[in-house]
């Protein structure tokens, strides 16, 4: 993994992919599915996110204050559905779905080997986590593996259909 | 229009399409472009989305509590970004850019004939405006033009780059 600005941590989560969000509480990792996410600032890069209660990731968030979010090219796709299929409740999903966990540098989640980008986030506002589950989390490291090269990513529409990256095109545009 | 059931609408969200959203501010209406937005609960849909204070539609949106989220296809890119780099302060923007404004049922905001979506939302959470400028909608009303047969959304990696909708894969997934 190699290291990528804080900067630049917008365009990853702007387009709308399915993401994992690791945590880890109690020396215990666990890994998740998430959609329901967006940025909020740029720099420092400040992303909110929704993370159920139903969700057994929910309490080592709240515990911990801090999770990486690992962003999963579409090779991944099947394993991203079976670890939104299960709960870390019951199994340990890197054991069960063989994900290589890797010791981040600012938190103790782990960054996830096979994804092409991960993102090390402690919590910074728990204002709408009552009401709506919504954290706010700032980015404070960034890593992209330069092995993979211009990764597709997926978005989901909703029981199991997901959308895969097709063309990139170019625009005169004056937005970051 | 062709009205879409609310319980649907995150399908269309929550892939992270860049988005058009549109006001109306003492019968003048206004349009801007849009990244960072996600679903935050099912049914009623309720949308968190970033409005910032430089965007002229922010003093609209705040007066009013209303808006479109209009939804545009890949055809409609290069009108996406001439709406994002300029400003309702300076030109009609409906105006300008040929865009067809048609009257909403639920608020005083137009949908735009346009685009193959368009979600009428009032703002039901302004908790986080003054830190964040992040605001949470609920939908209300939702169309979807029956017309446009699959069409491809995209999504923005910055600077203008976005990439285009690719293939539809279904997997084997429990997740709605």
């Amino acid at each position: 993994m190699q290291e990528l600005p804080l900067s630049k941590v917008y365009q990853l989560l702007e387009p709308g992919p399915v993401v994992l969000l690791t945590t880890a509480d109690k020396g215990r990792a666990n890994v998740m599915t998430m959609s329901w996410h967006m940025m909020v600032e740029f720099e420092p890069p400040l992303v909110a996110c929704v993370v159920s209660g139903n969700d057994y990731s929910y309490a080592a968030l709240r515990a911990t204050g801090e999770c990486v979010i690992a962003v999963p090219a579409v090779e991944l796709a099947t394993l991203v559905v079976q670890v939104g299929n299960s709960s870390g409740s019951k199994i340990d999903k890197f054991d069960a779905f063989a994900l290589t966990p890797l010791p981040a540098q600012r938190v103790a989640a782990p960054l996830i080997a096979e994804c092409f980008a991960n993102l090390e986030c402690k919590v910074t506002d728990t204002d709408l986590v009552n009401k709506y589950n919504l954290f706010v989390l700032e980015v404070v490291k960034a890593w992209i593996d330069p092995a993979q090269i211009n990764p597709k990513t997926i978005h989901h529409h909703g029981y199991g259909r997901f959308v895969v990256d097709g063309e990139m095109i170019t625009l005169d545009s004056k937005m970051r």
